[in-house]
């Protein structure tokens, strides 16, 4: 008889995204030890092809990690984005209107990439392929994990304190008594057909379109990538979607500027996403604290999913390591409300951005007009451009 | 046997409002006659109490046009506004956001009496108490409005074009077929209770609160009267609400800062009122020229309604002269679509400000969150402040 190992950190973290990984890292660099389970192997997380538009601030953050380097070769900069609607183009310029910020295409999966090989080569302990992951104690000193190795083997893991990074799904959030947190969500009546597409990207910047016909966006994944959507019902078939009809209605909704067209190419990845805005209030009970989409989710528009996860647990590891070093846990009691205030403008603006570029077949021809009035604003005021532009690149964390 | 009146003019314009009065006058200066036909006396337009906030611009023109005088010896100028909510209060400084602009508090009963008086002493043509007033021919060169004097005789006003700024209620917009015109509405689930008590101002600037039981404002109308306002169901009966209940709801929601107490008096007018958003495409068919309500209404929040209606006017009276002066109608056909620009924008930011700071029971959690993060993100960045002070002091027009 085997028996269950026993492992002791100061922070056990579940998940293996990039709270988790940041977190991790995040801790190291104030002498805190951490351990993280993972529930997917490795390659399953480097190899999910996930969008990632980093803000000024994620990027600073990574090159002051010392994780930066592939980032600032392989990342694309963008100074601003375009804002098409009603037949117009409208560029934004975020580094002239936030004073010199802008932001970074570099997919969360190359994130991860770099932050598993920059942790792995620290010597840092992360298991993969774990399985049956349960919370314990949570509201005592000494709360513990129990878990199933990937070999089957059951484990323990006793900790100080317990970093829910798990994802919407995972159950840490499950593990905070449903009486003590408050769950506050929006499903949206449409979703994002995305597209991969061996193109070069056609145009150097993102570009947001509302069209009559429904939103549109293209972005980029590298020099040879184009990556594309198309708003769809949220319950559509990809069986629906072929290729043709696909190419067709990135024609309509984003070619509206004469002369500029948008380069075809064979489609290698498609797939149908539903949109949602999700926070859960609390973001900790007892000695568990939830960090990015275990706490909060926001529809893909703006693309503030991965730098609201990373803001998380910089709050989190200046708390944890006001503790260990002060024994101060003030930064750990106000860490849910230090994290809500700027997740809700992040859903703030998410919810904003989701709703001014979609449209609504259920809304009425009134709430079609003022999101066109929302556009023309934007695009017609330098306080409201700013506005966007601000949201966009970063609020202060 | 009398014979039916019949006055020739170059434009005739249908109600004594803000909208026809500063059209009237406008066009004085242009050297183009007009008369004005009102269905009620002129004590009755006079003497109806309405609330009034200028926007910068509004002022610059009644001091432009010679009648500022009283405005600028009664009005109360305002350099910014409060908000409060989630027991809080935050200043935005209108002035210092916008560069030197503010609003100004002056009755729309006391700007028509200024108007009226200045227009009869230029020995204006204004018929008040008129009945049963018809266009016709507006799609002809000369089109021509029917009408019962004061003392039940027909008459007829025949002229070159029609100004139909007669209000929501009117005659005019009906006279567009309905095909020819296309509208948009959004009825608000709440009303504004509102006051006038005989008590001086609690506060020198207009406070707005969202508070859970509702919206409040505080406004007022002269040094020794204030006017106060509470959201409440628009189907209410006037009679549920005993003066009692009106303070106790205007102490619980103003009230959310230690030490500043609401100063209560006598109240001397109660009401309650509807809101609705309104927008009529096209403003304009053939010789007819709707103004101001008769194409577009707004809730009372932001204060945006006899703004919208003076740049109507303005528009029309700029597109007049060039018709009259150079034979263009270049700015005749386009006066719809120039007019309608602005006004979704005046309409965007009353549903902003109104869907902000109202309580809906309908709305979601989530979405009372959403109205709480555009709060507090106005008041913690300076773009977001500046694009709600730009518009509360009038976009360009």
């Amino acid at each position: 008889m085997v028996a269950t190992p026993k492992i002791r950190t100061q922070v056990g973290i579940i998940g293996a995204g990039p709270a988790g990984l940041f977190l991790s890292e995040l801790l190291h660099r104030h002498g805190i030890a951490s351990v993280i389970l993972e529930s997917r192997t490795r390659e399953e997380i480097e190899g999910t092809i996930r969008a990632g538009v980093l803000e000024n601030w994620t990027v600073d953050l990574m090159n002051q990690l010392g994780v930066g380097e592939r980032m600032m070769r392989e990342g694309h900069f963008h100074t601003g984005i375009t804002l098409r609607f009603k037949g117009q183009s409208h560029h934004l310029d975020m580094v002239e209107l936030t004073g010199g910020k802008k932001v970074t295409v570099y997919p969360q999966h190359e994130v991860i990439k770099d932050l598993v090989a920059h942790r792995l080569a620290q010597g840092a302990e992360i298991h993969f392929g774990v399985r049956d992951v349960a919370l314990h104690d949570i509201i005592s000193d000494r709360p513990f994990i129990t878990y199933a190795q990937a070999d089957g083997t059951p484990a323990v893991l006793t900790c100080d304190f317990i970093a829910g990074c798990d994802g919407f799904h995972g159950p840490s959030r499950q593990a905070i008594p449903a009486a003590a947190r408050k769950e506050f969500q929006k499903i949206y009546p449409y979703g994002w057909l995305g597209i991969l597409t061996e193109a070069p990207p056609s145009h150097h910047e993102l570009i947001y379109a509302r069209h009559d016909r429904g939103f549109a966006l293209l972005s980029m994944r590298s020099p040879e990538i184009q990556r594309l959507y198309v708003q769809c019902d949220p319950k559509d078939d990809i069986a629906l979607w072929p290729d043709a009809r696909i190419w067709s209605e990135l024609h309509q909704r984003l070619e509206t500027v004469d002369g500029w067209t948008l380069t075809e190419g064979p489609i290698i990845q498609k797939g149908i996403i539903a949109m949602r805005s999700f926070v859960c209030e609390t973001m900790r009970h007892g000695r568990l604290f939830l960090a990015g989409d275990a706490a909060h989710i926001v529809p893909p528009t703006g693309a503030k999913g991965l730098n609201l996860a990373v803001a998380d647990v910089l709050v989190l590891s200046r708390a944890l390591e006001k503790f260990y070093a002060q024994g101060d846990s003030a930064g750990l009691d106000a860490y849910a409300a230090t994290c809500l205030a700027r997740i809700w403008k992040g859903e703030r603006f998410s919810w904003y951005m989701t709703t001014m570029l979609h449209t609504d077949e259920a809304a009425s021809p009134f709430e079609h007009r003022i999101r066109e009035a929302d556009l023309d604003y934007v695009v017609s005021s330098r306080a409201a451009a700013t506005a966007l532009a601000e949201n966009y690149v970063g609020l202060p964390i």
